[in-house]
């Protein structure tokens, strides 16, 4: 498999989320960037000119005169992608599946279509069963979940297991870049908070029961946990600070749930995905600890940080817990997905458009 | 009463919250400023050389040229008002208190006192009854609560009341003017949220149960309510905005629970004290309000802005709300404290102290 | 004059200056806000859902509730504050002043028109007298200089009157507020500086020399010194500081060039303009002021702050200005042009359309 | 050489300096960090204690565990880095040059003493030799310029040579890590900025006199370039901004200033120096770059970026330059002087301290 890469392209490719795409496959030991595609206006036009790069690493030089394309499924790849904005990644992403692509998404529309995994390779790569039942053309759709619901449920997966779940409060302190560019007017931000975050508590409240839901006869059964969820834009770049409390069906103590957090090691690693974190969540026992821009990069920005653990007077226990919105909580997750899809032999499974 | 101002002094008077008292406390119609004292190494200099003022307001002229005298209970005054570090208020303000003088503190040593007022005006003014068992010569301690507490509970006091609140979960995201002057270093927040406040969640904890309790037989029984407080600061000048949910004992509507809000109205606005705002809380529909950068100052800063009414999932409702941190939960609520007690005649109840 | 308030209407308001000329025309003693205007999808809406007002101020009750009309010359006032795009602001103010109406641009776009005065009242109010030779059927066109431009050259008026200036080097760190709104996305600016304004060094370079021009014959001739401009960006909400060195025709002390400043008054001052600043410039001595944060809003943003003059060892001074971009940089100067054309007795030079 | 690492370490560890020069001796392929000292607070506990490590990266684990030690001239090693106070740097690195140590020193204290290096080794690598007059026994001192010197100083050297400066006008905007930790507290930088350094504007127009003099007879004969500088503090974690402006002896174009920066290679380069960037100074052309955000890391910080080049109406050119000032302008800029010395033979010059 190491061998001969596996061409992708990226759909969106010059928004944030399109961004980082290209951060995470250059260089990318199983994906060789094929394509990149994006709207009308920027077809056409080599990515330097069409994209306002905006990320702290240099754009690759193979990268910057690599031409745009058109958001058409005659892209010469395999797997595509998808950065889209959600009111036009519906169509297009529907569009590529038919005609046969793997299309690998961090655009909201299909999350919670019954035949779409909504995947985090920790949690629940099971569900990747659901594509059986996919009806595209030869190809196939996973989702992954939304920036903000990512941390969470990773931070809970090893509580879920090992003292079961019964509800969850969260209150979210988000970085901008989970805006998208340009996002967030710097007159909003500065010397503020703002206490609202179009759709972002409803996806909170509702991704997770999909995410931790059973696979049963080929459709997930959704969890009965309870989530509340508030959040909240701040001023920081990237990074989404989760201040989390949960009530659990056995009695624990502290002790344990950081070494359930500590010890954890699921399939991406036991597979050894080239993306996937040593050890996905790290408890941090100082008392000022995760901070967003001293963390957010743990483990490339794949892994979750928590921290502060303490008995909670209303629920059992509250703790925080950060991750790093546009690598795990977006371009990061979905490329693990795809790392997850080629290791299972989901590629095999599906035929290959012509390029 | 208003033909003759009493004269007032500030214990600490050079720092974050000194100054905010000299701001409230300059044109005051009730009460005249004629003493200033800090620590020894301001004493005998001129206000503007002792002071570094960082106030957007400019210094008063007379102020600037008062002398800062020791804290010292000689002052030429009747009431002080003390913005002390905690790690000296307890036995200057006892001295103070020993002297004759009232001492109306926003120092954290006394308020659990038993004997001393943990006061908001608007929701325990009875708990003034105190002062009667207190043992000091003469003079009195009264306080206000942490600046963190007294948005919360002015913002839960109508549920309360109206309700029966079982629990809160509060999850706070606070303004820097909270940890004083220098206080957090710029290259601490820039970019970041720091996940803990020395000390803060404890009172958070504990001072409302105070503040909510029963005065019986002179004395206050705490309240049994459940409270669960996670503290973070966020690069936000002043405010403290707080996201709340709250288990309740009766079923309510949201609108019952905004008419309580909007509608509540307490001793401060029937007195018609001169700092009381004339409606202590007030809803705001719009989804991304309040934010501390455009409603921190409403009502002159002493008002709790409220908003997000939305039900919650795991306890019965979620809400945020917002309060000026260094003038409704610092100098602006003990002055408050002070009108109290002078409308109600506390000053005739004291001996005075000789200037 | 004042018996009857003068009606008058806003080309743009929607906009970051359309509603810093609301803020400004509230309660104003010579005018009465009447009309509101702006883009075609904002005509027909009352204006509180018409525009996003993101004032620290509260949106004036009445305001809210007035119609948003289109930019067409119908408008029920006799002059009209144009805050407009100057993408569209050419043409429509053209045809305000073609159908007779007074047009108060902040706009670019007739700023170095040879018959439309570049107006400071402070520094050229001479100027006024090219009106005279403007082709306009009725109305006529003034204007105000670029928010970076207009600190400078106050600062600059009672050098050049009294020392001569032979050159001025300025190097700038402007406010967001001057990109107007949504402007400068937040993760562009945090954490950051960007060293580039797009025309604005071209116009600091270029519109003092007109606005310290003569008026020789009806025409200005403009002025010979030189000016060289570097623009910059930075995280400050509202404030332009500048930091100027500049070469001058006589030898003077500094505390000539203070007491020039301090001492400096014209004839907004003597005309008791209502918006004029008593003292237009205040120097001051302590040697980290003056800062955006503390003194933007000196005399409500109308006056200019510098400070830390000193010797220049290559030109021959240096010294920092600061002043407000949006009140004395925008809406505020050209209310205070307004001001003057109606003291001047301009408005009944020209005629009235009908309302 | 390579062969056996030469045992180095650090006077001031603890400090922000010393945590920089921590990140840049481990794993240095020439020094290995064998001792930390710091103030007798800090003296006996393992580093990790002692120190508030706030690096986003990783305190490195054998680090972490050294104990620090007394400031005291038995440290076993043969160099020491000096990031001391100024307050204290003055007396303990001479004791430490007076023991035999070779002392590299970010302090300000000893830069301009007439017999040590204040050394760019890009600019003044033959001002070494002044340690040959040096009188301390057995030891030596070489210093680095100040971290907003620094920057400027590498991107005139092209133009001194190539085209002769006779003046230059610097503004800055100057990151928050130039004032150490805790250093600006947040209040007074969140939405502002702070036009004062102290002693910042000093520095700037003496140090570059000195590190472009003529080594005549043994002494450096200053230049007689003209400097004028105003520093101001943004809110920026990293990066010094500066607006240069610059008459030259000879007339040039701006394409030959710009092929003088990019092509500019001296001898760090030359002798393959292990923390020398491959170029030393990259001029950006795009309008709105460099950034500090974006480019203080350019060369992992060693780099200094110009742009936006263009004519000046009042000197003859203007552009702006960026430096990463705790890298390039403090300790990357010791340990390239340190590299230096390694490399030119004087450790074999001086006698060794017994460890």
């Amino acid at each position: 498999m190491d061998r001969e890469r596996i061409p992708v392209g990226i759909l969106g490719a010059t928004g944030s989320v399109g961004q980082k795409f290209i951060e995470l496959l250059t260089d990318h030991p199983w994906f060789e960037l094929t394509a990149l595609a994006a709207s009308d206006r920027s077809a056409g036009k080599p990515y330097a000119e069409a994209a306002n790069w905006f990320q702290e690493s240099r754009l690759p030089e193979d990268v910057a005169g690599m031409e745009v394309r058109e958001c058409q499924p005659d892209l010469p790849c395999r797997i595509v992608f998808s950065g889209l904005d959600s009111s036009v990644a519906n169509g297009i992403e529907t569009e590529f599946a038919n005609a046969g692509y793997i299309v690998v998404s961090n655009a909201k529309n299909h999350r919670m279509d019954p035949d779409v995994p909504l995947l985090v390779p920790e949690i629940n790569s099971a569900h990747l069963d659901l594509v059986r039942s996919q009806q595209y053309s030869g190809g196939m759709i996973v989702t992954n979940p939304n920036c903000s619901t990512i941390g969470m449920v990773l931070a809970l997966k090893p509580l879920v297991d090992q003292f079961g779940l019964e509800s969850v409060h969260a209150v979210t302190m988000q970085g901008l870049s989970g805006a998208g560019y340009p996002g967030v007017p710097s007159l909003d931000i500065l010397d503020n908070v703002i206490p609202h975050i179009n759709g972002e508590e409803q996806k909170m409240q509702s991704e997770p029961l999909k995410i931790f839901g059973k696979l049963i006869n080929g459709a997930v059964e959704e969890s009965a946990m309870k989530i509340s969820a508030q959040c909240h834009r701040v001023a920081v770049a990237h990074g989404h600070l989760e201040a989390l409390s949960v009530k659990l069906k056995h009695k624990v103590t502290a002790e344990e749930i950081i070494t359930a957090w500590n010890s954890f090691r699921s399939e991406p690693q036991e597979l050894g995905l080239p993306l996937a974190p040593r050890q996905p969540i790290r408890y941090f026992p100082e008392p000022h600890y995760p901070q967003p821009k001293l963390h957010r990069n743990l483990e490339r920005g794949m892994a979750v940080s928590t921290g502060k653990l303490q008995e909670c007077p209303v629920l059992d226990w509250k703790f925080i817990a950060l991750s790093h919105n546009t690598i795990r909580g977006a371009a990061g997750g979905a490329v693990l997905n795809a790392e997850l899809l080629v290791k299972k032999g989901y590629l095999e499974a599906v035929s290959v458009p012509a390029s």
